[in-house]
């Protein structure tokens, strides 16, 4: 029997679930199907049974990154919004940029980030913008994993919702199962209960999950007690959402009654976490200890490139392990393996793909990339494991496989032309600044 | 009239003291005798009259970076001290590790640092750190320019400190001037008050500064506050310390008081920030913000590498402009302006070179590194300095030039044979790695 594709000379990342993590020196991975199908020292395999070989001289294996929530074509906008507060960010920047949004932005800006996130080894990514058509179309010719949900606010009636339902199904299981689809709901601050409750009814009848902002901050967990007594995650259960498996982005504002909530939804709810965003907004930080303590899933994430300017889950990965210090004032917690837990297995459940994505296994998709560590910053190489959180940059990703198709090899995307999208972008880039007094999608008032 | 180089094409970061910084599109660096000596719009300069010339693509052109406080030979032993308390980090790994030393490594550890920094775009470093004549030949041969102190702990007695002081004799103004030395006591929880007098006494006598750990962290100020009433701070002061030119590292357990006090000597006294040694140590963070309003100067620093385990300055910056919005909860503080003042001439007025590094303009040393800023994860570049703030890693630094000489060109280090280097570093990992029981150079017990 032949195999599609063999990796051979690997070190590869072994998180098995609730068991120590490892590295596995030297080893060979057979991909066949779109699987891995086997993990064997190397040499213990007959690279003449494979249809293809990638010699990966001793750089790292390790699952492809998990971003869990991302509005992956803002990066079109990025830059435009600096050192303003959360508010203005909204309401004179983030908002009015978006009223120049066509859809053609949507697709070459999707294909943009795609770019960047492949270059950065992130192999699945959960998205949450507009005009998704075009998102999906971009990431069928990418050849990435993504979960899409076409963004809606209330305000835009019933006849909006149903449409994003209908992107649902238009997409689900499409590119060959890679894209998964949601519903997307912008925030209980920008949709009413009837809305929210809609949403879910659409989310059953397809059989999807929803993903929605829910207490990005504490001001808007005050707020929502203010006006009607209730924490938005407690309007996220009262409106029927937690039924649905739910992707909670942000989440700063959970409060621990919020978390003693959630647990009884932590077989199909998480929470996404994206830390560069919070410390440029200053918006406080997820509860990510309590939440993982009560059982409740964590997953890393870079939210739009306008607030967190880059789509890089390294970043995300060494924010987060170092801010867990940082706020504990104790260097103890947020261990190595813990924050690598987050990173592969706490995302891929966040994604309700814990059986299929984010770990190196037989019978998990082949998504897969190799690392390079043999940059000075890396010398002597003391701790691998180490290195990878606290030295690792993007740019050190040198193939990415996804599904078992080899996206990115040796630094060359194979699926896009990144030359032809950064130029198309770049077209546009004075329309896509323009901002015109009181023209806005939406009004930030939580 | 000839001059040595130009830089052709360039996009210029330029910041005049006290005045917006701009972007200068399309300028000529003219570099002579190893100055700036001109800088027009590209065409303006007669590239006929330059020994050499080279071809900048309108790649950004700043000034080196500059790192306050490092202990640059420490990355032999990086990745060796995780997830551990500060007590522990010292007392169990650091100090016992650092018995494994020997001259030869420090000379080996401080080129592989080097390394590190050229390929990151570090061209000035304020070194403190043992056999420091090591030290010295390194930075000699890879042509950066380094401010060396040798660290000196009390119980080593007076023959020591003065052998620290023959040091500073010896490589004062050596290497072309690019070496200067400062007298370098570890810190006032392990050198008491006499042995710090006496290093003041050297400082004067050779007409140096002192670089010195002080309130470290907030515990450090609270035991000397129990111990002897006195601040860290305070210590510096009733033993003379702040009369000379002072590097503080750290600081983040300086108080309210401390920053009244440190006014009086603003004019030569400036504080390093670490931000990810901070982070990982759960050390709190250098109270910024208070410092700067008192015309105190803050720099940022990398620390060495077994806490910050990289010696990358673009990370500084990022995570200390970062931490000041979250820890404020407040998007609008620390912009990018301000940002970038601090690694510029906030950093070289730490060093006391604000007339001669830190800025580009005609009279300043030619420092000069020039960073490709058209990665996908900048596209589009709506904003080249929120780039170079939150997106720009180190390696797309492509050429660094120190003192007028080229150190890299095109990602090459020109000085320094780099796979020999790591090498050589690699040979000795076991050893360094070793711990024996109850084998360590000092105690940690402030």
């Amino acid at each position: 029997m032949m195999y599609d594709l063999i990796i051979r000379n690997c070190h590869a990342l072994i998180m098995p679930a609730g068991q120590r993590l490892e590295i596995q020196h030297n080893r060979d991975i057979v991909i066949d199907a779109g699987k891995i199908v086997d993990i064997q020292p190397t040499g213990g395999v007959d690279t003449g049974r494979a249809h293809e070989i990638i010699e990966a001289n001793e750089m790292l294996a390790m699952p492809g990154l998990i971003n869990t929530h991302a509005h992956v074509p803002m990066v079109i906008f990025r830059g435009l919004a600096e050192d303003v507060s959360i508010e203005r960010w909204f309401n004179e920047y983030m908002w009015p940029l978006e009223s120049n949004l066509v859809e053609e932005d949507v697709y070459w800006g999707m294909l943009l980030g795609l770019v960047e996130m492949i270059e950065g080894g992130v192999t699945t990514v959960a998205d949450h913008y507009f005009f998704m058509d075009q998102a999906a179309r971009a990431v069928e010719e990418a050849g990435t994993r993504a979960a899409l949900g076409w963004a809606v606010f209330g305000d835009r009636g019933y006849d909006a919702l149903t449409e994003t339902a209908a992107f649902v199904e238009r997409w689900q299981h499409q590119a060959g199962g890679r894209i998964t689809t949601w519903m997307a709901p912008h925030a209980p601050y920008t949709c009413d209960d009837d809305f929210l409750k809609a949403t879910v009814a659409h989310a059953r009848r397809l059989g999807v999950g929803i993903h929605i902002h829910a207490a990005e901050e504490i001001g808007q967990t005050r707020a929502s007690l203010d006006k009607r007594g209730l924490t938005p995650i407690q309007v996220l259960e009262a409106t029927g959402i937690l039924e649905a498996p739910t992707i909670i982005a942000h989440g700063c504002g959970i409060l621990p009654n919020d978390i003693e909530l959630l647990k009884n939804y932590s077989d199909h709810v998480g929470v996404a976490h994206a830390p560069k965003t919070y410390l440029k907004l200053g918006m406080g930080l997820t509860p990510i200890q309590a939440l993982r303590e009560a059982g409740i899933a964590v997953g890393l994430a870079t939210d739009g490139a306008v607030s967190n300017n880059t789509l890089d889950i390294f970043e995300s990965l060494r924010l987060m392990a170092m801010l867990q210090k940082h706020e504990a004032r104790d260097p103890e917690v947020m261990t190595i393996p813990e924050a690598l837990d987050i990173a592969f297995s706490g995302s891929a459940r966040v994604l309700g793909m814990a059986d299929q994505i984010g770990r190196l296994a037989s019978g998990y998709l082949a998504d897969i990339i190799l690392v390079d560590l043999q940059g000075a910053h890396h010398q002597p190489l003391h701790s691998l494991t180490a290195s990878l959180v606290y030295n690792a940059r993007a740019s050190e990703v040198q193939t990415v496989i996804v599904d078992g198709q080899i996206v990115m090899r040796d630094r060359h995307i194979l699926t896009l032309d990144k030359a032809h999208i950064i130029n198309e972008v770049n077209q546009s880039m004075a329309r896509l600044a323009r901002r015109v007094p009181d023209k806005r999608i939406q009004v930030y008032n939580p």
